[in-house]
Parts: C-alpha cells; sequence; structure tokens
C-alpha cells in the first residue's frame, strides 16, 4: 500500500528528526557535494543496510529509506537506477529532513558486494621512480576479492599468515552505470563518484608466493578499507589534481597528488571494459603513489595497535586501527 | 498472504505439468544425484533466474518456485538458505511436481553472480609434466571476475583483443556454508556440489602482457562456461576419480582424470579460507589436465565456428560454440 503524500510526511514526521538551525547552517557551509554513504543505525539488527546522504563531511546523514520506504538499501541497488536514484537522493537531501545524527550510525563502506574490486599496479609516476621501474605502457589490472572491502573507520586485521603487511592509499571510483567497450571520451559519465581506499597489501604474498599473481597478498579479508563517502562525479572538482596522503601513527608516510596518475580516470574504464562489461557499483582502485613501507631503507610494515590514516582532498578520510 | 495447503496444491495443478508414466520412469532410471540448475523459461521476461531440479541430466526440470512460491529466485539464494533450502529442493523433485519439459527451458549457469570465482593454476600432475614445469608446493590462486560466467550451452565470444584465446576444461566445486580457517578434515562439509567448468584463457594477455598477472586473459566476457547441473556433494561418488575430457569440434583434446589434481577439493578450501571468509555461491575451478591449445606444436588456437565440448563423468557436458 502507499501512502498518500499528506500522511506519509506524517509518518516521516514520526521516525525522522526534523532539522534544526545548527544542521541548516551546516548544511549550507557545506559544498554543493552530494556525498552518498551506507550506514547502519544503532539499535537496528546487524545486517540492515541503509543508504543516506551527508550533510557534508562528518555531519548529519539523511536516510534516504526513511525519507521514502519505496528508496533502495544498498549503494548497488541505489546506482542501478541510474540517474532517477541519484535524482531521488538529491530530493532527500534537499529535504533536509529524515536526518540521523552521526552519533547513532556506524558508516559502512560506500558500496559493499560489488560485481568487481578493479586495482591498478604501478599507476603513479613518482611510485615507479621509487622502485627504479618502468613505467607501464598500459595499465597494469589485477583485483581484490570483494570480501576485502571494510568499512571506512573498521580495523585492518593482521592475518597471521603474513610478516609484511603494508599501506597503499589509493584514489578510487564506482562505476554508475554499465557498459562495454566505452571510449575514453564518454568514460567520465560512467562514473558515479570518487572515494578513497586503502589497498592493503601482503608484500611476502604479493610479490613473492602465489606464483607471483600477486591476489592472495591483496585480498585478506578487511584488506580494502573504503570511504568515508562516495562523492559523486559532478562535486569533484578534477579528481586529477587533489592531494593525497597516508599517515601511520600520525607520521606521513605517502604524500603526492593524483595528478601523477599515469592512466587516468578515463582511460581506465575505456580499458578495462574492453574485457569486461562494468556495471553499476565496480570498485575501481587506481593506484599508490610512492611511500608505501616495503620500499622503505630498511622496510617498514604494519604491526598491531597501528592507525592508518588516508586522506584525499574534497573527498575525506579513512582511519583504520591494525588489531 | 499463505494459502493453505489444500488450495495451495489445487493452485499448483493448475500452473505445473503433472508427471507422466515416462517422467516416472525417467526419475526411476536416474541415480539418486540431486542436480540443481538454474533456468529460464521460454515466455517469460529475459531476467527472470528460475532455480530447479534437474530429473536426470538432459531430464525435466522440477521449478522450485512454482512448487513453492516462498522458495529463492537464484542459487546463491538458495544455498544460503543451507540444509533447509536443500531439504526443500529434495521434497519438489520427490513430489515429480510442477516438472517443466525441457524444450520450454534455457539452461542458465548454475551459480550466476557469485562474490568470488577462485581458480587454481598447474594443478594437474600431468599438465606440469606437459609444459617442464614443477609441481607446485602449495595452490596457485587467481580469479577471474563473475561476469566471465556464462551458460552451459551459451557461446564464447572471442575478443577482437586476443588471438590466441584457448580451452581448459575444469572440475568446479561451489561452496554451500560461509568459513574462514577451514580445517581440511571439515572443508567437504562446506562444499555444496560440483559442475563442469570451462576456464577460456586468451594465452597472449594471460602470458606476456598486463604485468604477468593472469586476470585479464582469464577474466573475458564468457570466458567461464558452467553447468549444466550443480550435483549436490552427496551425488558424486568420488570427485577425485572421474574422467575428465575437452573436444574441440569433436576431436579429442584433453583427456584425464580429476584423481591427477595436485591439490584436492578439501585443500583448496582450507587452503583459500586462510586469507578469505568463503560464502554460499563462491565458484572453484579447479585446473585443467594436459592437452591445451598453447602447448601443442604447433599451438592452436578457438577460431570463430568451433564448438567445444567439456565431459566430466557423473557431472554431464556443456558445448558452447566459438563467436
Amino acid at each position: 500500500m502507499r501512502l498518500p503524500l499528506r500522511s506519509f510526511c506524517i509518518f516521516r514526521s514520526l521516525i525522522c528528526r526534523r532539522p534544526t538551525t545548527a544542521d541548516a547552517r551546516r548544511r549550507n557551509s557545506s559544498s554543493a557535494a552530494m556525498r552518498l554513504v551506507q550506514f547502519r543505525r544503532h539499535g537496528d539488527g546487524g545486517s540492515i543496510i541503509r543508504v543516506g546522504v551527508e550533510l557534508g563531511e562528518g555531519l548529519g546523514v539523511v536516510d534516504l529509506k526513511a525519507f521514502d520506504p519505496s528508496m533502495p538499501s544498498t549503494m548497488r541497488e541505489l546506482l542501478e537506477l541510474g540517474d532517477k536514484g541519484l535524482e531521488s537522493a538529491h530530493r532527500a537531501l534537499a529535504s533536509g529532513q529524515c536526518l540521523v545524527d552521526r552519533a547513532d550510525i556506524q558508516l559502512l563502506p560506500p558500496v559493499s558486494a560489488p560485481e568487481k574490486v578493479v586495482c591498478v599496479g604501478m599507476n603513479y609516476k613518482d611510485h615507479c621512480l621509487e622502485q627504479n621501474a618502468p613505467i607501464p605502457q598500459k595499465p597494469i589490472i589485477f583485483s581484490k576479492f570483494p570480501s576485502a572491502i571494510t568499512g571506512p573507520y573498521d580495523d585492518i586485521i593482521l592475518p597471521t599468515e603474513s610478516q609484511e603487511v603494508d599501506w597503499e592509499v589509493e584514489l578510487a571510483f564506482v562505476i554508475g552505470r554499465r557498459g562495454k567497450h566505452i571510449k575514453e571520451e564518454d568514460a567520465l559519465s560512467y562514473v558515479a563518484g570518487f572515494t578513497v581506499a586503502n589497498d592493503v597489501s601482503a608484500r611476502d604474498w604479493q610479490m613473492n608466493r602465489n606464483g607471483k599473481q600477486w591476489l592472495l597478498g591483496k585480498t585478506f579479508d578487511s584488506f580494502c578499507p573504503l570511504g568515508p563517502a562516495l562523492v559523486t562525479t559532478d562535486a569533484v572538482k578534477d579528481p586529477h589534481n587533489l592531494n593525497i596522503r597516508c599517515l601511520v601513527n600520525g607520521a606521513t608516510m605517502q604524500n603526492s597528488n593524483t595528478e601523477q596518475m599515469i592512466f587516468k580516470t578515463a582511460a581506465l574504464v575505456a580499458w578495462v571494459s574492453k574485457f569486461v562489461t562494468l556495471t553499476p557499483g565496480d570498485v575501481f582502485l587506481t593506484g599508490t603513489p610512492p611511500g608505501v613501507g616495503v620500499f622503505k631503507k630498511p622496510p617498514v610494515y604494519l604491526k598491531r595497535g597501528d592507525v592508518v590514516e588516508c586522506q584525499i582532498d574534497q573527498l575525506g578520510s579513512i582511519i583504520n586501527k591494525v588489531i
């Protein structure tokens, strides 16, 4: 049964917090960016995922399903709706209603259970220089299993199977439209938005074992912290001119700019779509700048208790404790 | 609303064909194997997936959702129900009702959209000998994206990007229960069943490009024909004593036995679950025996119009035309 609009709004007013003047001030002071998130409300059952829009980084979240019960429950489903889904999210944000306080939620990765996590190796000029490696003529593509994805503030679980777990801050993007053989000039229209990733890597497994196939070293559970939000493409000024940093226990380990990327967003979409059909929710990790632990002299690896923070301008920070 | 059993059965009798004496004879002559399939009914919309149980290879299929509308619509959802789901499927099969003729359906891959397609390289002793490669001490794990999966009789699409597309018949198994750090002695209880796969491989991309990461050469769309059925574990006498063959245009190219596998099903489940949480629907491809095209002298590759048939005893055949 679909409630008539008036009773629907009355219903909403019962379950949604009305915005305060402070909320409105925050909303106005934030950029025009639509920051889409997945979250769990404290008190909900453990498995309930919700989709929302942040008023701004770290601010309150508009709960899309509370605003309109017909809205989807996961980011992947929202993206599958295409422009209509994003327009509905816009409307919910503009209403300022159905706001949830940050204290009442746990932020989840902005996309969970994508069909693909596509990763790019050796994609920063300065990272190639760091290891005396030639600059690749074509993108080097590998993958993680989606089970590696974890939330923006979740723990990185140090596996007993590795003694060489390393950090890699990366610009990630998420596909918003199904496509194959996409032309580079059309490619950005297939990208829903950008987010921050840590391509956590067990160097022993990546480099010296498993027949030199990187997969196992890259795909331990929790080896893909992602978030905090999916910042829509039209809200990022220039995704290839963003400062990108990784801090371990507060010390800056990686500090570069996405302008150093060899193959940029559009080129990567075009390249990978020669091989596979891309689908809404597919996550791309676009490679890491210099400063990873394995190339430090002597090498430095993550240990229990470390805190890793990955930051990208305009997108935000993810902070993950190593346990 | 749940219909009372009597009216439910009346309703069923309207939409399901009742079994004939011929059907009963076929059912009795087939093994006790439960052969689970995904299929589409001609006349259904294109996107409707159904789950069913074959009376026997190539015979009629009991439509689970027609038998009980509360049954799931995909194999992955059925497997997520665990033993309860399989018991329901057993009941539907035993009823012999809601049979659909093979002429009225298109068989789909028995699992679509799994979280993972886990592949094993160099896992047949005779395949290692064929290429003068040492026998691996540990499994070599790589992956395909789930978008590579295609049906048991669907076409293999030859990509213009490769001139070296090769066949690889493989025993596949599917995970039925969520688990991490699974002990080898418990591992078989995590396996729902077995099926036949063709690990189609673009050798140029696998071996010489993409920084020697195999992923791209393995994951073109349609590079993972799978089926015809998921044969439940308790219905396969000994999965490691099955003849396994690949024929191209009727000529036998691969002809071995799964006893040649170096790391067998339980060992593979235990190994991979050290790294990642396994989840119902995850598909494992367990490696190929000798006779692939790349090691023939001179090498032979697939061309448009070729027909590839992969056969495994007790499981069945998949037949895919190259277009």
